[in-house]
């Protein structure tokens, strides 16, 4: 996610949503107007919260049936490279995360400046480890080094033979990436039917938009992908009934954006200037919750929407490697 | 392509594209009566003809190109399995289509009744092969066979690592799939901007609508997908700069499917019943072409647009690979 703190047009004009920035536009109508003026919200609020706990007790349910019945303990491996605080927090997130539910944890932490054969070494050792089940490689920089981790083991679902398979029909991936993977199991658990629906993704990053866009096709969505190029934006998304945003804009998607009873799930975590809080910034969406909470059916707050459920769905692709390892369904 | 004869009541309602039809959806605006009303076709033709004389001129100097520079003969092998006239013809046409542009041809015809370990045997072999550079394998059904054939030589792009490179941003494909590719190609070569622009592909199979749709994103255009679960295609439809549709069902986008000067990509070959024709059948695109010529900018015809295409950009893989394998630019 963004760690800088935007100070962009967006934010600067969007960071309270104020409702005359809605007037903007020409298009309003009505009914928005209306909406606008109303002063509760009447969206259900998605809280990936309680859903993060639902799924982090069904990864220990699996995990303790694994234990008893072929005495396998699944085991989640990082390879981390980087000296910054961040990593030292992912690694310690991780760890911590793992532990409750039963999950083995296994790091390796080299310098900035290791080379790619001493990378190469662990991955590879990682890869011929019966007691390891995924592998998540966490670099500066993306690379091609992520191919390095068998299709087995990728519980990141990064490697592009995993995105191929996500795109065709009649073939499944090993591993889905793990944020699209909670946003669509957002959906099913509050009951959106996605079939025939048009969702709007908006971002076409290789970890979140796109392969959003795959899933949500998989599902039989009519799928347009809004990005940065895109010449329309506010009219393609306002056609949405689901939209899921993962830009890293500030209060990007404002009310004028959202078709009345669209279901929206923000991804964005980004932190935006804010005198009034202890540390100087607050956390904010891509989507203006206040406005979107006035006409959307339901969306995700942020904070405490999709992000408490990063790691709990990350968790939950390691015991599924290891039931494929052993052939259990 | 189909090889039945459709009738289904898009067929029979629009095998003519009879006038009278349009006003049957109400919304059909002023512009598009009087577009209706001229005698006159104001689209531009995309003609597939000289496209792929131009194509096959290009892959001979290609060709000659390697030969004379380091000796090496691009080779196209074909593994085709079963019985059926088409198979006959289809080996014909391959042969007849390598010979003029200097690419050497290999076959094996398989029985119906092959094993499975006997073809992944041929393969093998071919996969091998330092004389081969390009391997097709035609299966009655797509299987998992397809993954035998060595990424290097799959000049189909049919294989999910491909189909994921495809994908992904800041990632390439070793081939892009034949029919998507020309599809795109005949764009560039017609001058339509892409970027920006709305792209409706109509159809999501794996060999045509999917990867047409992969593409056209990763030249920033974005990419509804329109397929037999979307809930309102002409709405959606007509809102494309770009349509490329490959869905196989005669005649079944009219013109009130179509902005105003839209461009659009016919990849359907339907026949459909013609008393007055001596086979008793013609062949018709999924476009109703009469409507289309009055509405859009531009338009392929069928037969005589897509079709001629195939076997070219087919052809045009087998030298690029054989420049690959020798680390030729």
């Amino acid at each position: 996610m963004a760690s800088m703190i935007f100070t962009d047009p967006w934010s600067v004009s969007a960071v309270n949503c104020l409702p005359f920035a809605r007037f903007s536009n020409g298009l309003i109508s009505i009914r928005r107007f209306v909406a606008s003026m109303a002063t509760e919200p009447s969206a259900k609020v998605i809280d990936g919260k309680s859903v993060a706990k639902q799924i982090k007790e069904e990864i220990s349910a699996e995990v303790s049936k694994l234990k008893e019945e072929i005495g396998v303990v699944p085991g989640l491996a990082v390879v981390l490279v980087g000296d910054g605080k961040d990593s030292a927090t992912y690694v310690r997130n991780k760890k911590k995360a793992c532990e409750p539910v039963g999950i083995n944890s296994f790091e390796v932490h080299l310098p900035d400046d290791a080379s790619e054969e001493e990378l190469l070494k662990f991955i590879s050792g990682f890869n011929g480890d019966l007691s390891v089940h995924g592998i998540l490689v966490q670099l500066p920089l993306l690379s091609n080094i992520l191919n390095a981790v068998t299709i087995e083991k990728d519980v990141d679902g990064f490697h592009p033979l995993n995105i191929g398979r996500l795109a065709m029909q009649g073939r499944e991936p090993l591993f889905v990436p793990c944020t699209p993977k909670r946003c669509i199991g957002l959906l099913h658990r509050y009951g959106v039917e996605i079939k025939g629906k048009t969702a709007v993704v908006i971002g076409q990053s290789n970890i979140v938009g796109m392969p959003a866009a795959l899933l949500l096709q998989k599902e039989d969505a009519t799928v347009p992908t809004v990005h940065s190029r895109t010449m329309n934006p506010e009219e393609i998304t306002r056609q949405a009934d689901i939209i899921i945003s993962a830009v890293g804009q500030p209060n990007m998607v404002r009310d004028n954006w959202i078709k009345p009873d669209a279901v929206i799930i923000d991804v964005g975590i980004n932190p935006v200037e804010d005198a009034s809080s202890p540390r100087g910034y607050r956390l904010v969406g891509d989507v203006c919750y206040e406005e979107a909470c006035k006409i959307a059916a339901a969306v995700t707050p942020v904070p405490g929407g999709v992000g408490p459920m990063t790691i709990a769905t990350l968790l939950s692709n390691t015991p599924s490697s290891a039931k494929r390892a052993y052939n259990i369904k």
